[in-house]
């Protein structure tokens, strides 16, 4: 359990108080929140609150969106929250092409300016820049970085102490390159965040809402559990899971059934 | 007009003998096919009506499905059929995980293994296997065969006459792989199919049905086709799209849009 951490997308409709509540009583050590969450509650209410349970803020969800207007000063919010809330990383979604555009390659390239743009800023605030590649069914609109070797491509010209990448599970697990690009990433020492759902089909109109919770699907989500480990990454383990029906389930059940799914299928040594 | 082929695909619910005169018409050269038009209609007797008509045609989707029971004796009869249609290709999507099975790496290997037991079969009827990458988000229910470069691999152990790839602008657009994979194959010759449909979000439930037309979506389809052709592919151009929009409307008027389409989005030159 020192490991596991619990998204708060996971359960979205678990007002944060009630949530922190719920996992310093359920023994979990670290959470991962979204900015929706600070926004609601306020910065400072929040990181008092996880603070004074005594809670690990794991990281933030989320900086990106390169290819929307003011996206600079968005991330640089962004990044003052990840700080202010005493996160280490922020997750950075990339954003899908500009509207009406068809040119993936730009797209791409400007990922790579607007990284840049932010690193010195980030170093300044103590914050780790994570890029996430999302599933290739997000690439047109919510991220054109599809691929594990790309974002730690767009990694690459930068210390990793500044710029990391997040593995989740959910979005990596078809790739038959994601062994060797996990590997690769332990040499630089690259995984800033590792998070984990399953895969589930029949997918929903929108596809963003069919992930399911460890061992509902057909990841092998321990093999993933092991190759980070492997790779040098002994960090968090966070459990993200973006469902409908698990949504509308009380928070504290789900909290409940994802630490035990979690020990069953991602946590070391289940049966020792 | 010439490479232009209609896959019947797009025009699921046009009988076969309308789709033919259709075709000639409105002066289509080639079509590829579906087992199931064959069997709504016979083989022999949708033999004839091709060949009376004077058309050629350019693909037989399709065998694989290597995960379900009879796989052997099913291709076997794929093979078949597309030698007696006349069909120099049958398309082969993989299938997905077996039932209750996570080892991707298994189902994997096991696409291999099935392809280099239908080569000898294929050989002596005449027929080209084309192994077709699908989108990531089929992966675990349609076919662990997830990007060109896995399908080059799959087909490398045997001579390109008997093993090539399908390549199909819906399935491949958002891999940063790509252009490098097709140059790869063009050493090779290992193009067997070229299939056009552009991306379009949101997709619906399921994700089947969701591609659009060419020039409604964000997939640079001419990019797609000089590469091709640069790579020394110069075989029809199938547009294949699965859409129940598409579906719902007369053959004849989505032919006639998908042919306009084809020459504003694809084609060479359209200004010239």
């Amino acid at each position: 359990m020192k490991r596991f951490a619990l998204n708060s997308a996971t359960t979205k409709r678990w007002p944060l108080p009630e949530l922190v509540a719920g996992c310093v009583d359920a023994g979990v050590a670290g959470v991962g929140l979204w900015r929706e969450d600070l926004a609601a509650y306020g910065v400072k209410e929040a990181a008092a609150l996880v603070r004074d349970a005594g809670l690990t803020v794991t990281s933030l969800c989320r900086g990106g969106f390169f290819n929307t207007p003011g996206w600079l000063a968005e991330n640089r919010r962004a990044i003052d929250e990840a700080a202010a809330i005493g996160a280490p990383v922020l997750v950075l979604v990339s954003g899908g092409l500009p509207e009406g555009s068809r040119d993936l390659d730009a797209a791409r390239a400007h990922v790579g300016e607007a990284i840049g743009a932010l690193v010195p800023y980030a170093l300044d605030a103590g914050v780790r820049l994570a890029v996430e590649p999302l599933h290739p069914m997000f690439c047109s609109d919510r991220c054109v970085v599809a691929s594990l070797g790309q974002a730690l491509d767009l990694a690459d010209p930068y210390p990793a102490a500044a710029v990391g990448v997040v593995i989740d599970t959910y979005h990596l697990w078809w790739d038959d390159q994601v062994w060797a690009q996990i590997a690769r990433d332990g040499r630089g020492n690259r995984i800033a965040c590792f998070q984990v759902a399953d895969w589930v089909t029949p997918l929903p109109a929108g596809v963003l809402l069919g992930r399911g919770l460890p061992g509902t699907g057909s990841v092998e989500l321990r093999r993933f559990r092991e190759a980070v480990d492997a790779a040098g990454y002994d960090g968090p383990v966070e459990v993200e899971v973006f469902a409908e029906e698990v949504w509308s389930r009380p928070g504290r059940a789900v909290l409940d059934e994802t630490i035990t799914r979690y020990l069953a299928h991602v946590a070391e040594n289940p049966t020792t």
